[in-house]
């Protein structure tokens, strides 16, 4: 159950050809009478942002947040593509607005895969219209249109959260920062309950901070990250805390999703950090720990090398004093005020053999506290990005 | 010929059992006749700074820029270690003075290795007077010295630059950034000429800048890098612009051995940066690709991988736009105004398949350049960095 859980929305998947043969490569996700209705998205703040993050932020703004669906495409970034890029983007928009009966400003676009490449729109024309016909309310069609964003992900990501009287659907595709090669990290989040496009933003917003945000594995921003949500309206009105707490449970389940689909990793790690001046200081440095090449090495070899991870303390730019510092493993202390001491060693090699390790950093200066889900650094990680071909 | 190529310096290098079956760890470097001389340090700025770069800077603050020699120990990098590894370089420094007649604040203290394990003072105590009584202005010594300092390094590391009236000798130890577990990158330079501690300083800090400031291998700030010169005076008063040059030097061609270095490094890559709006932009946008993960990935896999550049150009900090950029490997330009283009693809293929890769980016925006020395990602960094086992 997913982005067609909610009422109102319609979803498709399948193959244009942009993908070798035949895999499904275009999804799509809208109102199920063509209509525009409340939509907001956050967007990468790379700067070399790609065509569809370029002409959705046109779109979104020519009409005030509203949106009559969304064409997701996987393969081909269609970043780095200049000019050109943003027509084919436009185009796809336009095929779909047709289709659906919107207008081509009606339609936002999200694209993930490898950057640079020219986007082979003459081969994929023909084929986007058919698939878009295909969309239904059917659980079937969101999985196809869940499976079709994906690239080197291994299995599609869904969550569906029920509230009272209303519900948040979510798709995403968690190649992310995970296995970035393939840039980028997309989501689709649906709502029948009633709210307008800056109140919609300003949850999104507030939801993305904790789950995407807070999910590192190589501090890559991609050019291409987006998170989208529609809300039909089907359900009226809700309360605007409640239905930012269900968006806020989606984007972290999905988020949970990405981390263990990271590509190459063998560990989720749950970095946490306590006891700093302010939570903010905490997430800082619990970012500096998380997207550490050597403490993901030691992630990767289950070896509680806490040395280098009081040395990554010292050098997140928050205040820090290595004679306070604590630091466990699975909830095993292994040093204190700076200091290694005595603990159950096969206690703590018995967590970090397991698949998901918690690492705790108390800085011991104050009451601000951070997450940052993360993976090892393995082997697997090399073989997936070495090369593009 | 190193540290005691300059008139007035002693140097010497042998075991005291911090490391395995009498590997040398222990390395001095001093005036020949016990005098303090002046002298200058640049510290890493980590928080969780060891205990050798505390007790060095007390000593160096102490003496208002004046020293009689340096101890310097590989195997245990005295980090995250507490009151007792204050103590133990204290010890060590005390040992030091006392063989060569020098008060104890007039001895700097290098410490390098693994961060968290107390440092075996009882054990080493007893030998450390004898390594250094071994002392002599041979050029045989010095490069004892420049091998007793090394951790990780498959090969000793010194420079010397013969100036107008004066040199100056260098030695250093670069795992640095490069093969990190062993915490740290240090370095010692000599030199004759006669120069007060602040001018001294002044220098350093110019030198290590474009050099150690711009190698870049993980992004890790150890907690014990130092860089130390010690000036004896013996050949009279030089033109400091003189003696700053020879330094640059002498440090950039240290900087170079590193990076050949590298552990587990099968590329040497310069990240040029050019077209910046400044300098200080131009140097940022070079460290944010030198430090990325996939660039670094796709440079062992030989892969001109130019659209993930741009993607970290990108989210750089700095003024980028993505319209007006060119990427060129090994001077063949594969993408100009922010989208690919035809190219000589053999020549670029060729170029990677070396061990030297020259990657420029061109940002058209103005005049600042900067470079950034840095390597691949690959298997053997994993193999060094999984375990400390």
């Amino acid at each position: 159950m997913s982005v067609v859980a909610p009422a109102g929305f319609v979803a498709a998947g399948g193959a244009v050809g942009i993908k070798a043969e035949g895999v499904a490569d275009l999804a799509f996700i809208g109102s199920d009478d063509g209509s525009p209705i409340a939509a907001a998205a956050v967007f990468t703040a790379n700067l070399a942002a790609a065509a569809p993050v370029r002409v959705s932020k046109a779109h979104l703004s020519a009409t005030a947040g509203r949106a009559a669906g969304v064409v997701l495409t996987s393969g081909n970034a269609n970043a780095a593509t200049g000019a050109a890029g943003v027509v084919a983007a436009e185009r796809l928009c336009q095929l779909a607005a047709h289709e659906v009966g919107a207008r081509q400003s009606e339609i936002l676009i999200c694209q993930t895969g490898l950057i640079g490449i020219p986007f082979p729109l003459a081969q994929v024309e023909p084929a986007v219209a058919a698939v878009i016909a295909s969309r239904s309310a059917e659980h079937a069609a969101g999985e196809q249109a869940a499976q079709a964003m994906l690239t080197t992900d291994t299995f599609h990501k869904e969550a569906l959260v029920e509230a009272k009287g209303f519900s948040v659907g979510a798709m995403a595709k968690g190649a992310a920062m995970l296995a970035p090669n393939m840039a980028t990290m997309l989501a689709v989040l649906t709502t029948d309950a009633a709210c307008d496009g800056a109140t919609l933003h300003e949850l999104l917003t507030a939801a993305v901070g904790p789950s995407f945000n807070s999910l590192i594995v190589d501090g890559a921003t991609s050019t291409n990250d987006t998170v989208i949500v529609l809300a039909s309206g089907r359900a009226g009105p809700v309360d605007p805390r409640q239905l930012g707490a269900a968006m806020r449970e989606a984007c972290g389940t999905l988020a949970a999703q990405m981390a263990e689909d990271a590509e190459g990793a063998t560990k989720v790690v749950h970095v946490k950090v306590v006891g700093a001046r302010t939570d903010d200081e905490a997430h800082r440095a619990a970012r500096q720990v998380a997207g550490s090449l050597l403490v993901k090495c030691s992630f990767n070899g289950e070896d509680p090398y806490w040395g280098r991870v009081v040395s990554e303390l010292g050098c997140a730019g928050v205040a820090f004093d290595p004679d306070l510092v604590e630091i466990a493993y699975g909830g095993v202390v292994v040093a204190a005020n700076g200091v290694g001491v005595d603990h159950d060693a096969r206690a703590v090699a018995e967590h970090m053999a397991g698949r998901h390790i918690e690492l705790r950093c108390d800085l011991g200066l104050g009451a601000g506290s951070g997450v940052v889900l993360t993976c090892d650094l393995g082997y697997g990680y090399l073989d997936e990005n070495r090369t593009t071909s």
